[in-house]
């Protein structure tokens, strides 16, 4: 079939199309606020008849929650998934808004026009660029060029409580070749990228009591045992010099990032001075011998996040006290263990106390690393339309944060989720005044076409 | 002069005594509330009385807080000054009194009499030791074995604000050649004991700042420094294995124990097993090759008071915090010299510091420790007194805490202090229920009677 047609079909339907994302971003569906509740159906109903009106089978499906959206339709060659979500976050501050959040509109800005409205990037925006290719494929030649399903959520923004129950029992419809997620962005708002590595995330969060009461430091200094000067060595005993982390098997699982992939890394030219001097930092202070971009993608980390114990008021008072505590996270990659690991944390932190202190743990939050098989043919198929569309060469990123869907599709249903978004670092997405590029959608769009045709040709 | 006849004296006399104890415990001198000027005016007024009633020309002494009450007799021999304060602590909660704290009385208990009321041991009950022991040996003889000078203050239960300007004011009026001080205690209620070191304290309450905002800790988590863990690290670096503290030139001026003292306290046979076991610790934690009563009596400290940085709420916030922070103080003793302390501890944590970060400083606290020269006969005189009087031999003891006013007789006047006190462990003092045994207050007069003997006889 042919791309070019697609394409032009594209290009001329853009104000149609953008039309009907405005129209999608004025309904307030706002997920964590049950004052929105019928808004986020609205927007539910409202896609499914968007998908119908080209020729997919779509349906509304509740949860306990907000409605799920899922449309099929049949065609040759692999099943694809396409996964978005149509709530969004909710606007206050409102009075930092330039405009209604929900009164959605065109502007021209010095860097080009936006869309801009609440949703217009996360993920509303995006998850039409998709949409959009489908119905202009569907328009060109009359049927889509392989068997497609759309999966759109609406809880993203509140912790999607119903995601995994409806992914459970609805495993067997859903499971497909390859799921495809537009919730990202381009690497420094320019270079056109596919997440392939996601790091798993491992938190602690814990008190250790030494003395059974608050203890008068000049009574007492020298001989007790002081928890926060404790905390204070198990926790910089967790790193060695070199800024790797010392607990026993804590590598087991973290693979060398390959050569070629190093290579792309390195093409992208990421200024680490620049992404660390615009928060008052200087030098990367991760693992030595690593580049930066591994620091953030493919290397595991140690990170207190919180720490408290004894007097913290102001003034002074010379206490020894009872207690200290720590929130701590280990951001995991390849195929560590989050529960082996927890369990060498806690031998390590168990031992490292003085006898007669004990330990209390308050969480047990713990997923894998979600690590793609960028070796499937669809990975550098895709990569290379994407480098078709954009000026930059396409390139496999990191991710140092989470995105939980694209775990639970290779844990739940055992597929592997190309990871493909156009938004840009100024979108604004979770703040005030959000907006996404009349470019980004509009190449967004071209984008999928692209890789649609890339994904189907040979299938 | 006859020193059996003034201890015959003092046990006639006990009933006496303790009725003029009640009397002073019955004035609600609380120092820190307002409310109670005029109260601590009045026991002012009240020692005043008591000490003309026996000779001695007394006066109370205005201050811009509470009066300071002086009082001078002229005798043959050395010149002693003895410094105790008519001032008592809050009694909230008052509910956990069993009776009013106000109306004093001598309570029959499984132990023993005692006397139960604010201040009845801190410091009313141990100031009146003395002053009874005077009033006995005057009565006896007709005058005193030596010039003596009589210096008590109302505010030392609310910091002493007045106590050093009064002392510069009026040094040459309170110089003598040795200080008493009635407000330490028995060591383990049992045996007697003169304070001889007590240790000084220089504290340090900072922030350090790495990133100018709160990260994302997946987004910057691997390369960017976190202010918890740099902190950590530098808090974890201040003690080697050994329980040593690292800060170049910190044992400048730490004097070994002399081996008759450690003798002495070897003597002592404290139970530290039981002294950390009654606050729910079991070993030592202290510098390695050092005894218990070594590590809070003659070693300095390094102890972590407060420590508070990032996410401290319920749940889980992956942040990688801008800033992080802590109180610390070090228990100095012998000559270590807080500021060069202060300074070795700064290189040390800034040098420390990734690039980029800052420190913010918050406090300039800092006292030395007190000696007290041991080799001065007075000293050895006073401890075979007391010995005299007690089942136990008594003992040179130290004081983990600090009692500031030792430190000022020797740094404002230039005089040793002799630190006596007859409290007991279980006394309450700060509590409710405050007692001193009448066992202490007795026994405590016939004390200073014997120490007073001891340091005129040869004179």
């Amino acid at each position: 079939m042919n791309l070019d047609d697609v394409l032009a079909k594209i290009d001329a339907e853009l104000p149609a199309a953008t039309d009907r994302l405005l129209e999608l971003l004025r309904i307030p569906s706002i997920s964590t606020d049950p004052a929105y509740k019928a808004q986020c159906d609205c927007a539910a109903d409202w896609l499914v008849r968007d998908l119908q009106s080209f020729g997919i089978d779509a349906k509304k499906r509740p949860t306990p929650g907000h409605p799920m959206v899922v449309g099929h339709i049949d065609g040759d060659g692999p099943h694809l998934l396409f996964y978005g979500h149509y709530d969004v976050q909710p606007v206050d501050p409102l009075e930092l808004w330039d405009r209604d959040p929900f009164d959605p509109a065109i502007e021209d800005t010095p860097q080009g026009k936006v869309i801009r409205g609440r949703g217009a990037s996360d993920d509303k925006g995006q998850l039409m660029t998709f949409v959009e290719a489908c119905r202009a494929w569907k328009e060109v030649h009359g049927k889509l060029p392989c068997r497609l399903t759309f999966f759109f959520e609406g809880e993203e923004e509140s912790g999607s409580p119903s995601l995994v129950p409806f992914m459970q029992e609805n495993a067997e419809e859903l499971k497909s070749d390859l799921a495809l997620i537009c919730d990202t962005g381009l690497f420094e708002s320019r270079v056109p990228a596919i997440t392939t590595m996601l790091r798993g995330l491992l938190a602690e969060d814990f008190t250790i009591t030494g003395p059974d009461r608050d203890l008068h430091s000049g009574m007492y200094g020298g001989i007790a045992a002081n928890p926060i000067n404790v905390l204070a060595r198990i926790l910089a005993g967790l790193h060695d010099e070199t800024g790797r982390i010392t607990l026993p098997g804590f590598y087991d699982g973290v693979p060398e990032t390959p050569p070629e992939i190093l290579e792309q890394w390195n093409r992208l030219g990421f200024d680490a001075e620049k992404f660390l001097g615009d928060v008052g930092l200087k030098e990367p202070a991760g693992e030595k011998g690593r580049t930066p971009l591994e620091m953030i993608w493919s290397r595991p980390t140690c990170d207190v996040n919180g720490i408290w114990g004894g007097y913290t008021g102001d003034g002074f008072k010379t206490v020894l006290p009872s207690k200290a505590s720590a929130k701590l996270s280990f951001r995991l990659v390849g195929t560590q263990d989050p529960e082996a690991i927890r369990k060498s944390f806690r031998d390590y932190l168990e031992s490292s106390l003085p006898p007669g202190f004990t330990v209390e743990y308050r969480t047990e939050k713990g997923s894998p690393a979600s690590q793609m098989s960028v070796e499937a043919p669809a990975f550098e198929k895709a990569r290379r339309a994407l480098s078709d569309e954009w000026p930059d060469e396409a390139a496999y990123v990191g991710c140092g944060g989470s995105i939980p869907i694209a775990g639970y599709f290779k844990e739940l249903l055992g597929t592997d989720a190309l990871l493909i978004g156009f938004g840009k670092d100024d979108d604004n997405i979770h703040s005030p005044n959000e907006k996404y590029d009349l470019e980004s959608f509009h190449k967004g769009i071209r984008s999928w076409a692209r890789v649609l045709d890339a994904l189907t040709r040979n299938a």
